[in-house]
């Protein structure tokens, strides 16, 4: 068994994703696919490698995870191949990889990154706009289909990278920020649900708001309430009770929120 | 061969659906999966039992299908999974299951619902906002890898039921009621066109228009009429031809539908 | 291994395409399933047939393409299978078939096109308004399970056709047409980069804006930039640079653009 994933930001409209399955089992018939997501916002890196960071440690190990968020397609900017512990993963070199890489590398993981730079393994005929088809799928194929990384192109150790921020440390608690919000409005931040010491004494300032307390989710309150929840990666979430919070008070991406403890 | 299919209200923007498809992977490596749809308005569960109904009983025999419209997820309400006929179900106790379950009591087929209360059919940590991860994929992963049903759970009779509304007889035939608006925009109702002993002398009135007859499909009136024709589970469906009555005559969910025989 | 690929305008809302997927399982189990998209605008052939078409010929042989855009379904249009190459088709005879028609003619490839015209390959009941799931999918199946395609119905020779329009030579250079229209905004002309002789040399009029020279790729160029490209077929494409051609000029399907060799 061999499993493929792919993220991209190409939509579902124009059967670009449908044409990466096809040069997929042209190389590996056996291959089982996975969409992670086809519809990250266009070019935004960060939010598609948080998709897949969320989604790709549940995977068996060797699964082969291709990613294609790519405003650099075509120009020098690297196609590369890495293992990151027990998964694979097949991306642009433009700091897609970053928080699985941080990942591996804080739990002593295996990290092996290659440049994708031997076109035996690319499609024959390369267009510059259309790496995913021509470049990543291909590459991701041979990988699922046994070929091992190293011959697949040159080592390297200075991929790319684009740390999301990190919550800072303050008198009273946590300056954290929204760094995703889901197709529900629900808006996680970057703080762990382990950093807050009493989850019943901390008060969340977002948006003009006050929230008390964080609950274990979101049927513990009244329907229409802004609550702050436990998200399903561990992580303090603030949500409106069968609504969308993103819509209900206008949070967006990068959102400031003020962490109070024993507040 | 084994087959899992899922219904959800996660849509596709975040990667949800694909990190189900990892988990059940992890347990049966050999499944295939559909997707029904996840684009169920969010919390809907009337909307999401329909969509399963109408698609189910075409799968093969054996199949799983994983249901997650879950307003209740992480409070006390019951993760059941059931035999219904030859299908199976994995999904909250929430009355997702209604329909299926209806036709299957009305068929005298076999009917065993268990509460999924062994936690050693769940991943390892469940984390209370998502469920359809952490419990629905694992048990119906393990469902569909041969576990039988009753050493997955405790035996239940009281699942809780939301049945849909039934067409009400009148004096000039039925009060029927729109219960699904598609994609293309039309609009199917609750009433079977087998109730209708004659297609060609029937008259039925809705958003202020009167359609007079049933026809075979959309070919065989003008473009952008307004017509009755037979959905494709044999419900009687109102639509404009290429285009959307829903749309065009402001039809909601729930809208009446006077049908008026030898109208 | 067999492969079936869909195309629809069903959209992924009701469950439509799940279904489908159900009726292939239950009649060829280890067929494989790639959606190509099912975002076709409503009874848009067009831009149905060009989605199937860039898709298609990256598929391995032998892959059985179902492709459903039928406003006339239930009607008295024929439902038929082809084979074009290596490549299997099956679909409505409403000029679908027409790029991928063209392209095996034009290299000469095996053609051969049957009237679908046996209900033993259909569903046991059909639906007049729901042929997708109840003929396409089955015959796509029974295809894709071995059955010879002239066992499957009639051979006819006169299949409905609807070329695209072809750029016109003028005296500068020629006329063309937007045909494609991206996800990400991105408008692909009916022109092939290889009619044109010197990329640097060339001036493009479309929107009341002038475009000089094809470049390689959108990064070859500044952000906003308006630009033309090589697409991903090898056709002239009018994009802006990490933004929408179509929305920032207003372009749409069928506008024209003047290109001026040696301009």
């Amino acid at each position: 068994m061999s499993i493929i994933t792919l993220t991209t930001d190409f939509g579902n409209v124009n059967g670009f994703v449908g044409t990466m399955k096809g040069v997929i089992w042209g190389i590996a018939p056996d291959a089982k696919i996975a969409d992670i997501t086809h519809d990250v916002p266009a070019q935004d890196i960060r939010t598609g490698s948080i998709a897949l960071w969320r989604a790709a440690s549940f995977f068996p190990a060797g699964t082969v995870h291709v990613a294609v968020i790519d405003p650099g397609v075509g120009t020098a900017r690297r196609p590369v191949a890495a293992q990151l512990g027990d998964q694979f993963y097949v991306l642009p070199d433009n700091g897609l990889i970053t928080p699985m890489l941080e990942d591996a590398e804080a739990s002593g993981a295996v990290v092996r990154i290659v440049d994708l730079d031997k076109p035996e393994f690319w499609l024959k005929q390369v267009y510059t706009t259309f790496h995913g088809r021509d470049i990543f799928s291909p590459c991701g194929a041979h990988l699922a289909a046994g070929v091992p990384l190293e011959e697949m192109g040159t080592l390297i150790d200075d991929p790319v990278r684009k740390p999301l921020p990190r919550p800072q440390q303050t008198e009273a608690g946590f300056k954290a920020n929204i760094v995703v919000i889901d197709y529900f409005g629900n808006c996680s931040t970057n703080l762990r649900v382990a950093q807050v010491p009493d989850l019943s004494r901390v008060a969340l300032k977002i948006a003009g708001q006050t929230i008390h307390g964080i609950l274990p989710s979101y049927g513990h309150a009244k329907v229409g309430e802004l609550v702050a929840v436990t998200d399903s990666e561990g992580f303090v979430e603030v949500a409106v009770v069968n609504g969308s919070a993103a819509r209900s008070y206008g949070i967006q991406l990068d959102d400031p929120v003020e962490v109070i403890l024993n507040g």
